[in-house]
């Protein structure tokens, strides 16, 4: 940053979202598990703003809780356009004097780069910058006539003339401003128009100097007004982080089938087969292999590790060297160490398990007692036999058997034996006197 | 309905499908989960016709046996064209006097509204009226040339102009006509040629009055003759309903990702992740979330559920309100309770489970024992634990706890514990002495 | 073939790989299951090459231990070019009197008909055979000039005219050349070029005759030098066989979902399911179903087969008629009789299962004691109840009942029932004090 201006940044958040047909605000609606508006929020922070301010309509406790003390939440009651909604954030911003930056919580993409941008353009030449764009359909959006960078005129596409409307240069709303500019300029803005609103971009025309504009690409400034519009920004933020992923060393056998979480880090080498799914908090370290059909949140997964097809890592797994997860096992609050094995149909809660430990198949840690949970505790080296139920908290030494079967409630000292074991009795020809009877059963 | 005339539909499905390399006849070929013809079915049902009757080839049995007493089906046989094909239902139609409307079994996705258009427009003023559609390559399709709606000339591609084939406006083969015009105009055509069939067409040139053409788009008279067409057919049919989802509110993560059945009913506000795959018969009310890779079919899920990832819910399940049904966990004909749980590795067949009882990993309903199907019945706020196996007919009582690990097969009162456990054994060092002896072994 | 001369094959893999920033060399990546390089030679193959010789650069090792004896493998050191590159392979050639044909490792896609047609070009009046292929964007690809199929210049991108840059039909680099021909017109090659690299497309020059050209299509052209290049080849090769296998009469409910490995084999009148994914080795047989979610390796599935959803079949699955593998269902080494069934939640490693046996939901075979994997036989007709642990080696006699919850030790002779189940005992009000004892400890 040359500009050693401080930072503001008003983010408004006061549409209805009708189109949502959501009793959840529209901003909190997630892309890559993070709500739009935090997506923004994030990308600004990296600014280090002196105070952010979120104007809202409905839905303040909704938003409030959300961003904690991130951010001041405003409510602008009635809604009488953008100019009118930013006006609502100049009592938060008192005493403030920098440059505001003003943000849409629909338009969640924006870098913080292009945020940059738009704060070093703003000279002392000028009043406001303003981030246009070029869409593929310009349609109803206004439109932006400039030169070399200057604005001549802003206007509505309704009010714009035929060559106005030929115009490619498309306003995205979002603007750069002095605080000492904004709030003089916002008081003269009128409401003389067909909707009777306050207009933002009507500061540009009312200021005594011009306005510049900078570009970026339309994806960046894409925002959100239905369920279809957000799957479509979801879908194409997707597509980028696959990519990025794929360009870092990450093979994606069916890259259109992976859905990351905006805070997904995978190493290169790492191999992800086809139907995974990220939630957020996934760590993935180099030589690992994620099978498909596999479901990873919260995870920390070391080296060489092999997951999957069908696992499911809930937050608080962490996976040590050379681990494997095979199918149908979930594992939460789990730490496995270097080489230890849990292949199938298992479930492992609030467990440490130990290097070389192998999990049999259809262990359940019983961590639940409907009030508390509880831990379990597993050895290096230990082995414990298929169908085994842990009734934790328990502990399983080093090296320690537990044969198949047992309803483990008891300690195992390491490298002992442990068994629960009813006696096997056996009926001969009962199976035949069985199947008579029944068949008769259903006959009658 | 404006039009007062009794309505007749003929089907016409006696095509050899050959291109489906099937032997299943290609209008029991489903989509989104049921077969094409049911699809056309619906459709026409939602216009009373006072008689359904389906032309079929070879396959009637099969037929029959989709449709039951929903239609009569008669055979063509020899396959001498559709006019033809139409004539053989003249016997199943005596002493009906409306209008008939004629449909193919292939081409499956015709909605109710377009039939009554087309009904609506068979005026006395004209014979017949042809369905007509502009695709974006109008290929070898037969061309309709028309004025303000009257056709002038119905023409097939190979005897076409170049001046008939720069028309756009292609014959669907779609037909509502009266039965008092049909069957003398039917017995009137011939077969003078280069195939040698009766092509039904042929009537509206025959006729003593013009016949008028309605279009419609191309997708809603897509036909099917090959599974690829089929795929393609059921791609068109998902993401108009994934499309209809959104606007309605329901949240689609990776809409390309998720299957909807043709009677999937979700509110808004639901969530729904990636993967996902709907069977037929399924109902999903407000604040519920499906997560990523469940299969879902015949169930009837409340408000404010968490159902998955890996979640297999089969016909019969009913969940409460904010129940949750969680990882790699089957229900079938199960009933839970509002804020009833099982969250991880369990099959619960037959069972009604009460409000807020918890299920523990790993438990098992032992419904069938061969023969017969046992239900399992578990109070309100009942605790199972763990890795248990139910033996049905069996009940819990309400606020119950059964111990992890028992194999239940006794009623539990209600309040009471319930437990069947082998007494923890120990045999100091013997795992030392295992593995030594083991190693000794793979050694040897 | 009408060439009777031997063929040898050289096969250059010799390229950096920097962009896949990988550990393994860029060859040895997959797609559909299999390296690149292997499909490679398995179409090279089928032309019975008296030779094949594998020019590498780094990772040598690897590729030998990928290969075996099926292609000797001669290491390029320094990388001075193609031309460079051939010449490496002489000395591996010693005494080859016959056909060279030219491939890349990273092009693994050229089918055995293309080849065939190269060598059958190659007749006596032309020097050389170019494979040319003509790209949707011709971009920088080297440009060969020809008229009837004779070669009048070849030319690279950055050396070429205006007018040789219009040509449309661009260098593949694959190559047929004599023998004879070859290594003379290898030591002219000079390597006076802005790289200093001698080029093997120079030969076409250098020679006395005229070389040929023959086209192919761009896709089975197509190098990978990315993740996303890789992705790219996987996803065409995915598509190709998806809609080979609906003109073969499989039902793919969703194609883009399907993943085939590159050897499966399914026949007519299979329906497949959204989310499968095929690992190598598997033939599905006629009337079977393959649910959603499944995943399917190294298994013979017969006849009329019901599998998944979230069936895992792994290697040495086989399947009997009208057996049924249901949801949470793990099969490895595992031979199901015709009508078995393992409908949910099971493991079942190495295993004989005998016709109409049924095994219970939540049966685990304990194959495993940490050092010897053994077997579990079990009978036709027999049914092992749910939540059995069936240790082996132990055999379940035909007919027989193994009793719900049962850990299995000793072997069951046929037509009995066997049980190992602790005794039921209850102890009542205990959960209701429970309940406020921890209640009290949750408030304290």
């Amino acid at each position: 940053m040359t500009d050693p201006a401080p930072i503001a940044a008003v983010i408004l958040a006061a549409g209805k979202g009708t189109r949502m047909k959501s009793a959840m605000h529209k901003v909190l609606h997630p892309i890559a598990g993070r709500p739009m508006l935090l997506h923004l929020l994030a990308s600004v922070e990296a600014l280090q703003p002196a105070r952010t301010v979120i104007v809202v309509g409905a839905g303040r406790d909704q938003v409030e809780a959300a961003v904690g003390d991130r951010a001041a939440v405003v409510v602008q009651e009635p809604q009488l356009g953008t100019g009118h909604a930013v006006a609502q954030a100049e009592g938060a911003l008192a005493g403030f004097d920098g440059t505001v930056l003003i943000l849409y919580g629909d338009v969640p993409l924006v870098e913080t780069a292009t945020m940059a941008r738009m704060i070093g353009a703003l000279t002392h030449d000028v009043a406001a910058v303003v981030l246009g764009f070029r869409p593929a359909d310009p349609g109803a959006y206004g439109r932006i006539v400039a030169e070399g960078g200057i604005i001549a005129k802003m206007v509505e596409y309704k009010d714009a003339t035929d060559a106005e409307r030929a115009v490619t240069l498309c306003n995205s709303g979002l603007m750069a401003v002095r605080s000492r500019d904004l709030w003089p300029l916002l008081a003269r803005v009128g409401n003389a128009n067909a909707a009777g609103e306050y207009y933002l971009p009507d500061i540009v025309g009312l200021a005594d100097r011009p306005s510049a504009v900078i570009e970026t690409g339309a994806t960046e400034v894409t925002g959100v007004n239905s369920r279809a519009e957000l799957a479509g920004l979801e879908a194409a933020w997707q597509a980028a982080r696959r990519t990025a992923m794929m360009d870092a060393g990450v093979t994606l056998v069916a890259p259109g089938t992976v859905w990351f979480a905006h805070d997904t880090v995978v190493a290169a080498d790492v191999t992800i087969e086809p139907n995974v799914v990220f939630g957020p908090g996934v760590s993935v370290a180099r030589g690992t292999t994620i099978r498909a059909h596999s479901h990873v949140a919260g995870a920390t997964i070391g080296e060489d590790c092999d997951v999957g097809p069908f696992a499911r890592l809930r937050p608080g797994t962490i996976l040590g060297t050379g681990a494997k997860i095979g199918n149908f096992v979930e594992t939460k609050n789990a730490r496995l160490g270097d080489g230890a094995k849990a292949n199938h149909l298992s479930y492992l809660g609030d467990a440490d398990i130990g290097a070389k430990a192998n999990i049999g198949a259809g262990t359940i840690t019983c961590n639940y007692d409907g009030f508390l949970k509880y831990r379990t505790t597993i050895g290096a080296g230990a082995f414990v036999g298929s169908n085994s139920a842990l009734v934790a908290p328990v502990s399983i030494g080093a090296g320690a058997i537990v044969g198949a079967g047992t309803t483990l409630t008891e300690d195992v000292e390491a490298d002992a034996l442990a068994l629960a074991r009813a006696p096997q009795t056996r009926k001969s020809g009962w199976a035949t006197r069985f199947r008579t009877a029944m068949a008769a059963r259903k006959r009658g």
